[in-house]
């Protein structure tokens, strides 16, 4: 029983509240410093000032030099971007190869559909029950005509983390442009750009306590972007529009918010994580999605056999725990998760999935709650699951031992 | 001389201060009612009522279908959005031709371009010394290969506005997609896309007092349209992303508070601005640019012969004057204003552009200030201009007389 009406938020995957810090960076933009920061007068000039700031803090955080920022409307955007350039400048060479990973997010996986639509070649790497790819087998894939190597930094539904750093090694080594989608590992994870040879690399504010809305696409000097939208000069003409400064400053805060206090909230949230993880395990026929420790600090994902997913989250939801099944990008669909079926789990198993990602703010307590509700759930829905009748009167064989 | 230290802000065209309705419209959004709209729990699906009332109240201000907006990240992208889908939608039935006008925003402009070198024929029409077309001429333009008409609703310049009506009435008579980049119209003209035959129409938040970042393409249903940016089910599929709810929620907020006032407001500043403009009239060799009853209420925009705009600017935001040459997108060109040459302004006239961009905070007490502000500053510069000399003296013959 939860002691009060405060609900558990456990979908931070999905979305983050907004930090005070954020949002107290966005609101004198609203209304006071209001200027479009291309115009000339001095209520402009603030804005654009502010916007250099941000610019300069974002690159430090990330490692890079500022005109290697490119400000854009979220993460899908700037992973639109960073692969329809690569696939432009690869195109000019004859190079129409590109290899990523087969549980990317979608953003990534429908634009490599759009390109594939026009002539382009993709090769997706299996990602192994594990959910973990190796820099030996993105060296073994690359052809001599592949153009891009786009790779998810974490996953977003079971948060196996890939080896960047090795991947972009290789990719350096054999002069193939290396993307990263890296919207569920910023702010949580340490990221250098320059020391992990990573080329462009994708962000979203929203990931991690910052505003909806905004993005960042990193592009080290001398990739030239190809415009996703076309119109004014902003962004060195490489992305149109008038610029979200108030988004752009509270993503700019949340971000630094977020780096400074890294190792203390990996270590709590690792802490959490790994009492869920246990907690989980023990109920009978459940087993955890993607390795144990190359995880996000604040990622679980299980599958509990015989039951379906939706159900598990609308009464785990009826007792004040917001979860997810997986992805929220991809809810409204009836397909089981594709990250599932990657990393070889059957139809059956992946429509009984539950993710439950934390944030710092959790407590001990609600971990306990959390484990306590969802045992009782997946026990109570496979008391009137007729799947899982057969399962235990032996009509049908048990997949997860 | 100026009474206080504040500043009077004439740039509304180019970004607007948000208005309290506005901002307190979004601030639940942020730390509240924080969840993603895809989410199955109650924190999403609260997100995801709210996107979904959002969306009822823009489409009955638009005089719409809530299935017909999708909110963007702001008016470029509908712009650009709505071109490609025609353009592709043409492509199909070997329609390749596009009409549009001399003085689009770059938005729309840039993306033509980048569809000429893909094939597609563009004719831009002439606006005329009065910066107007006519319906009679769209209809001469159309050809049976024509797939598109974009004609912007009010110009970002000079504020001239369009017979839209008209020009939806030819567009639906000889089957043809009509869109409207109506950024500067929106909340401050009635609209209704139905009553005008609008197929598609772009609008702009922060134009009218709502956040930046946000806009909507509205698209008559049945019209399909093309990704700009792939990746999850948001929008129909559409446009994917997380939705920025509370830049929805704000913009929501604004566009209502704008269109209940949208008379109240236009009286007040038609007075405005046609005292502005008898003002400005009576510095000698100075002329209006652009119509001077068929333009937006709060649109002031002149040449002021012998003087360079860039000078002007500076000296009146040393007056606390927050002025624009032209459009802000292109603040960081020198080439002079594409809208002004193609009102047939020669280089040296529209090097001396100014636009004062009113909204109904400004007040009587500060246009009077504007008047002799400019008077003085006009007078100033040319007294230093060598150009200036030259006409008085009869060395160069004056072109505004």
């Amino acid at each position: 029983m939860q002691t009060d009406n405060r609900q558990i938020y456990v979908d931070n995957a999905a979305t983050t509240k907004m930090s005070r810090t954020a949002i107290d960076a966005m609101l004198p933009y609203m209304d006071k410093i209001y200027g479009n920061p291309s115009s000339l007068h001095s209520v402009g000039q603030r804005a654009n000032e502010a916007l250099a700031g941000a610019r300069e803090r974002v690159a430090k955080l990330l490692g890079c030099e500022p005109r290697e920022i490119t400000f854009t409307s979220g993460g899908s955007e700037a992973d639109n971007q960073a692969i329809v350039s690569a696939a432009r400048l690869g195109a000019r060479k004859g190079k129409k190869h590109i290899i990523s990973t087969a549980f990317e997010h979608h953003a990534v996986l429908h634009t490599l559909d759009a390109l594939k639509k026009e002539g382009f070649e993709i090769t997706l790497l299996d990602v192994h029950e594990w959910g973990i790819i190796t820099a030996e087998e993105v060296a073994a894939a690359i052809r001599p005509d592949t153009c891009l190597v786009t790779v998810v930094y974490a996953n977003n539904e079971i948060g196996t983390i890939q080896p960047i750093a090795e991947i972009g090694a290789v990719c350096k080594e054999k002069g193939v442009l290396f993307h990263t989608d890296a919207v569920q590992a910023v702010g949580h994870l340490h990221i250098n750009v320059k020391e992990q040879n990573i080329d462009m690399l994708s962000l979203s504010a929203h990931k991690f306590h910052g505003p909806k809305g905004v993005g960042v696409l990193y592009a080290r000097k001398g990739i030239a972007l190809t415009n996703i939208i076309y119109g004014g000069a902003q962004e060195r003409g490489k992305r149109a529009g008038t610029e979200n400064i108030p988004g752009i400053m509270g993503m700019t805060a949340a971000m630094e918010e977020a780096c400074a206090n890294i190792d203390a909230n990996a270590e709590k949230l690792i802490y959490l994580r790994d009492k869920l993880i246990a907690g989980l395990s023990a109920i009978p026929h459940s087993i955890l999605n993607g390795d144990a420790k190359s995880r996000l600090p604040g990622n679980v994902n299980f599958c509990f056999e015989g039951i379906e997913g939706e159900s598990l989250l609308l009464l785990l939801d009826d007792k004040g725990i917001c979860a997810s099944s997986g992805s929220a990008c991809t809810s409204g669909s009836l397909d089981p998760s594709h990250v599932l079926l990657a990393i070889g789990r059957v139809h059956d198993i992946a429509h009984g999935s539950l993710r439950l990602s934390l944030c710092e703010e959790n407590t001990e307590e609600e971990i306990d709650y959390v484990i306590k509700s969802v045992e009782e759930v997946v026990t109570y829905l496979r008391s009137i699951s007729p799947i899982w009748r057969d399962l235990v009167t032996g009509k049908k064989q048990f997949i997860i031992k």
